[in-house]
């Protein structure tokens, strides 16, 4: 849960000044997102989010992810819509902090995901994909390939501090992927954070996605690939096939994986494994104890990470190939 | 900023079936109150507030403080309405904890008060005061006179911990309580913890008081002196009297206070502010550090009983009397 900047009613009623939403009836300090301060706004022209940039955001990539989010939205793709000043700008300054604010995308992260969850969600990733093809904007992916073994190294030989052993299966794993890294596969703006609490439901259809701010351009499969491990594994580690299957057949019916793309579904599901196995495992050296935001288990990342070394073949997620 | 009790989506869902407010679109666990767990809740109807209750809250007291609500809002005072069951209860239990789902109440409250909320905040006080009088439920200050010298002794000797002195300062105001304490004054149902964050406002007019959960009967003048102490002291101990003549000029337009209520006034300010020295020292001590809630500091409350432990007449708060 996240309020780390407090927003003063005066200064707020201010800024809203500057927008065309009416007058401010109620902002609340919500509990959701780890990076930034969120304020759930009631005004005179409805709900919204108002969030303000805390210093983990770079303030340079935001022209990128407000005019991503106002690209989808534009093009009817169901996310938060960056809401412009009267001047024209996406973006201000509120409490010492770069803030925008977004319209208020009703629905519910499913806290157990089902089948129906994936394949709704496959669907929608597959949208965005597409949807995303003509932004004009790029942002390379500073936590790809060749990101991992800096952030490896700012862990400072700590890893088996988290887990015995850790240390050299990382190493292994980094020589693996500078070695068979494919490079070749089709590209473009991907969302690189879909885990369930990005994405929204209302009465189980999906009702849109949420929290941009990792948003970048690589391949379109890593994507997905992100996905099948933040949605397809039980919390004992088990890989439900059923909801990768649901999830694959969902995508691939509105944008089909070429045979590069479905060859690479594996190790890019081992890499995703593997990023965030790293930024867990920094988060878990580097967070102080009795800090606000716990940081998550690395554990989970390790077990999806052995997991598709073993897979030899698009079909263990139960695509027909 | 408080959320105690993750709320799981489809408990969640499942538990709205109960009520009839319709369909779940959104819910965020919100940074408001600090005894409880609170979430604002979107449904096809409009928006809620549901409040888990932690184990600080006596669920005994919950249909006192839950039907005083519904029994004000029922008679158009401002305040969160409980929302009915379709089997009539006002209080369910969800994720294990009791729980009630009331009307959201649009509105912010003052950082930094000005007078003019002074004013709204005392015409208000005034009118629950006059609406509390037929509500036919009782509840007895747990944290009036009588219980002090308890509350104090559960300090365990560290006052001077927290500021040294402390304890012979708190000691000797506990003799003078005994001696000196009012118990003729006019009575009914008071709110107890009329602090800034609990009174909302719309472009400076009152919309509403919330957070009910130190509601009792006591002396009515009492709940207007902690409001002097929470309203009219600047951040630097400064009493502030135009403040406080707003506030009881707007009170006593609506109330008039008799003789020995404006009498008991300085005594009554000056209870109040060891009943919040003592309750802020207690939290003070018994805080672990990294606590997600950071304890109120106790000093303020000092200065303030200092200050009115010099006052011999209302005078001095603005009155003319």
């Amino acid at each position: 849960m996240a309020v780390y900047t407090e927003v003063d009613d005066q200064a707020l009623s201010a800024f809203l000044e500057l927008y065309d939403i009416g007058g401010l009836l109620s902002f609340k300090g919500i509990a959701e997102g780890v990076e930034n301060s969120n304020y759930l706004l009631h005004t005179d022209a409805g709900s919204y989010i108002l969030t303000l940039y805390e210093k983990r955001t770079n303030v340079e990539d935001l022209p990128f992810f407000l005019g991503l989010m106002n690209h989808l939205a534009a093009q009817d793709f169901p996310c938060p819509t960056p809401i412009l000043q009267k001047s024209g700008n996406m973006l201000g300054s509120l409490a010492g902090r770069p803030a925008a604010i977004v319209s208020f995308l009703e629905g519910i992260w499913p806290r157990k995901p089902q089948p129906k969850h994936c394949g709704e969600l496959g669907a929608g990733l597959a949208r965005m994909h597409i949807t995303g093809r003509d932004f004009d904007l790029t942002r390379q992916n500073a936590l790809s390939v060749s990101g991992w073994r800096p952030l490896y190294n700012t862990c400072n030989g700590r890893a088996d501090d988290v887990i015995a052993g850790l240390a050299q299966e990382i190493e292994k794993e980094l020589d693996f992927f500078d070695a068979n890294w494919p490079s070749d596969l089709p590209s473009g703006v991907i969302h690189a954070d879909l885990f369930p609490d990005n994405v929204f439901f209302v009465q189980n259809k999906l009702s849109g996605f949420i929290d941009f701010y990792f948003a970048c351009n690589d391949a379109l499969v890593y994507d997905l690939a992100i996905c099948l491990n933040a949605w397809c594994f039980e919390y004992d580690g088990a890989f439900n096939i059923s909801k990768a299957r649901a999830m694959l057949q969902s995508y691939t019916r509105i944008r089909p994986l070429n045979v590069q793309e479905l060859a690479a579904l594996p190790i890019m599901a081992r890499g995703s494994a593997l990023r965030f196995l790293l930024t867990r495992t920094y988060d878990w050296i580097n967070t102080p104890e009795g800090a606000l935001v716990r940081p998550k288990d690395p554990k989970e990342c390790l077990t999806q990470m052995r997991f598709h070394q073993d897979v030899t073949s698009p079909a263990a997620y139960g695509l027909d190939v």
